[in-house]
C-alpha cells in the first residue's frame, strides 16, 4: 500500500539484490524510517525487538534471515544455527516456524552452491503468497462493504470499526482485516474506519491509523471504550478484525478487547467479521476459552505510554501510581457464537466446525 | 479515607478557620499536593481547571466558593456574582447548581452580618450530608460483597471490577462505587479491585488506583480492554461503577466504556451494580439512549497522554499520527436491562421505573 504517495511493501530486497529492507515499526507513527538487514543477527534482532511484527511479516523476515545466513555460509551447520536463532526470537509464533520449515525444505537437499539462490527464490514466493492470500481475503470481503454501500444515501460512508492492527504493516502487503477496506477504497467505495487505539500497546493509534492515513483512507481514532456507544447510535455498519488463532470450532483468539466489541456488535445487530489467512486456523484446538492459554505480558506496557513531546522527542511516560499492581493480558477469545462470519482466502464462511472443515478439508483432515 | 496513613477528606476548612483546602487532583498519581483556596476566583479556578472533579466535590467546592465571596463582601451583588461565576465553571453539572441554590437559600434572607457564618455552616452540612449518603451507600452495598466472601475458600478474595473514578476523590469522602469496597476492607473482608485505566482521561489509573493504594486496598490496574477476558475466566465476582445520571427508567449514563463492561458481565453471569446518591437520578428523562446527548470532548484527550518521565518530570506526549481525525465521546448509556441493581442511600433497588419511583417518591412525584 502507499506511504508518502508511493506504493510499497512492508519487506523488500534492496537494489543491491541481496540485503533486505523493512520499515522500523517501533518509530511509527512519529517517524517513517526503513532499516536495512544484512546479516542473520540483524534479521533476528528485527523480529526480537519488534522492529517488525505481525505473524505473516515475522515469517517473511525469518525466511530472509535464512537467506542472509546462507549467503555468508551455505553450510548445514549455518542453516541449523540460523533456524534455531530465528525460531527462538518468538517461539510461540506459528507462522515463524512454518516459514522456517518451508525455506529449509527448499534448500536442504541442494548443493551448497545453489542454496542461497534457492532460499531467496522461496523467500520471495512466501512474500508473494502472503499478498495473494490477502488479496483473496480482500476480494471475498469486498461484497460485505459493497452491499452496505448500496443501501447508503448519496454522500454517506460505510463505517467499519477495527481493533488493533491487522493491516498491511502486519503482513507483506494489503493486510487481513484491512484487505476488504483497501480494496473498497481503491475501487471508489466511500468507506470510513473507526480505529480502536488498542491499549496497552496502541497498535491502533500507532499503526492502523497511520497506514490508513498514508493510503488515504478516511478514518477516526477512538479510545477502546468508545465502540459500544458508536454501535448503539448506528454509527458502525460493520466490524472487521484480524486474529492470531482460530480454533476448529470457530472461536477467535485476538488482541485483548476484541471480545467486548463482539458483544457490542451482537447487542446492536452490527455484523462482526474476522478476516484470516487459513494458516491461522488451528485444527488441533476446539474450545478457545478452555484450551488457549492467554499470555501475560510485561506490566510496563500498561504502566507506561510512549509518544512524541511538543519538541519532537520520543519519550516514555509512566501513568500508573508507583505502588499499584498491574496485569497485562495480551489476548482474549471471542466465542464463535458472536461471529457473523470468517473472511478467508477461500470465501466468507460460518464460524463453525463444519464450515471450517468444509472449506479447508486438507487442513482439518491432517489434524485428526 | 487515608493518604500516607492519615485519614482525610477531599475538601476541608484550614486551621485558620476560613480558607479551604483541596487536593490537587491534576497532579495525581505522580505527586500529592494540596491547594489553599482563599478567594471566590480561586475556588472557581479549582473547578474550571479540574484541580478538583466529581459531581459531589464540585458542589462542595462551589458552596465554599460562596463562603469565600461573602467573607470578602456579604452584599447581594457579591452573592449574585459569586453564584453566576461558579455556575459558569461547569454549566452542565447538576450538583453544582443544587449546591449553589442550597447555600444561597441559607443566606439570602439573613442580615449581612450573619451571612458568612451561615454560609460556612451550610457548606459544612453539604459536606457532611455527602459523606452520610456515601456511607449509607456503602452500608447498603456491603452485603453484596459479604455474601460473595462467605462463599469463598480461605485465602480467596472477592474480586470487584470498577471503571473510571467514583471514589472518595470524586466526593467529599468514602466515594460511591468505592463505598461498599472501603467498608468491606475496613471490616476485614478480603476484597481486591480491578481498576480499569479508563482512557482517554485515565481516571482509573490516576485516581482510583491511587486512592485504593493509599487506603491499603489490594488492587490491580488493567487496560480497559481486559475486563471481558477476566469475566470469561471467573476472575471478577462483581462489577460496581458510579454514574453521572440515572434516568427514571433506570438507564445509567456513565464514563465511556461502562456499557461494554455491562455487556461482558451479562454474558458471563457476573452481577453488575451501579452505586449512586439519589440526586443523580433525573426523573425528567426516561430513555437514556434516546434522550441523553453525549458530550464530545477535546480530541487532545485521545491524541495525548500525560505521565512522569524517568527523571520525574510531568510530560504530555502525543500518541496519534499527525494527520488522523480523532473522536472523543465522554460517556455512554448502559440500558437498565443490563443492570443487576442500583445501590442507593435508601437500599439496593432494581434499575426500573417502579423501583426508582417507589424508593424516591418525593423526587419522582416532583418531576411529573
Amino acid at each position: 500500500m502507499k506511504v508518502n504517495g508511493k506504493a510499497m511493501r512492508s519487506i523488500w530486497v534492496e537494489p543491491d539484490g541481496w540485503s533486505v529492507g523493512v520499515i522500523d515499526q517501533t518509530a511509527l507513527p512519529h517517524r517513517f524510517a526503513t532499516v536495512r538487514l544484512a546479516t542473520l543477527e540483524e534479521a533476528a534482532h528485527a523480529i526480537r525487538a519488534m522492529v517488525i511484527r505481525g505473524a505473516p511479516l515475522i515469517g517473511a523476515t525469518a525466511a530472509y534471515g535464512i537467506c542472509l545466513a546462507l549467503r555468508a555460509d551455505p553450510s548445514d551447520e549455518t542453516l541449523d544455527h540460523a533456524y534455531g536463532t530465528l525460531l527462538a526470537t518468538r517461539p510461540t509464533a506459528v507462522n515463524l516456524r512454518w516459514a522456517l520449515d518451508e525455506i529449509t525444505a527448499a534448500v536442504r537437499n541442494r548443493p551448497r552452491s545453489e542454496r542461497t539462490a534457492a532460499a531467496y527464490r522461496r523467500a520471495a514466493e512466501i512474500c508473494d503468497e502472503d499478498v495473494a492470500i490477502n488479496t483473496a481475503i480482500g476480494r471475498n470481503g469486498l461484497p460485505l462493504i459493497e452491499t452496505i454501500a448500496s443501501r447508503k444515501k448519496p454522500g454517506e460512508r460505510v463505517n467499519v470499526l477495527t481493533h488493533c492492527n491487522a493491516g498491511w504493516l502486519a503482513t507483506v502487503d494489503v493486510g487481513t482485516a484491512t484487505a476488504p477496506i483497501y480494496l473498497a477504497h481503491d475501487k471508489g467505495v466511500a468507506v470510513h474506519v473507526f480505529a480502536d487505539e488498542t491499549r496497552p500497546r496502541n497498535q491502533g493509534a500507532s499503526l492502523t491509523a497511520w497506514e490508513l492515513g498514508q493510503h488515504g483512507v478516511p478514518h477516526t481514532l477512538i479510545a477502546d471504550n468508545t465502540g459500544g456507544h458508536l454501535m448503539q447510535h448506528g454509527m458502525v455498519d460493520l466490524v472487521i478484525v484480524g486474529t492470531d488463532r482460530v480454533t476448529a470450532n470457530g472461536d477467535v483468539c485476538n488482541k485483548i478487547g476484541t471480545y467486548l466489541k463482539a458483544l457490542a456488535a451482537r447487542d446492536n445487530g452490527v455484523p462482526f467479521y474476522v478476516a484470516l489467512p487459513s494458516p491461522t486456523i488451528d485444527f488441533t484446538v476446539a474450545d478457545g476459552l478452555a484450551e488457549i492459554p492467554i499470555e501475560q505480558r510485561s506490566a510496563e506496557e500498561v504502566a507506561t505510554m510512549t509518544g512524541r513531546t511538543a519538541d519532537g522527542r520520543i519519550e516514555t511516560v509512566h501513568i500508573a501510581p508507583a505502588g499499584s499492581a498491574v496485569a497485562n493480558y495480551g489476548f482474549d477469545v471471542t466465542p464463535a457464537r458472536l461471529i457473523s462470519g470468517l473472511i478467508t482466502e477461500r470465501g466468507v464462511i460460518a464460524a463453525s466446525r463444519a464450515a471450517l472443515a468444509g472449506a479447508f478439508p486438507e487442513r482439518a483432515g491432517a489434524a485428526e
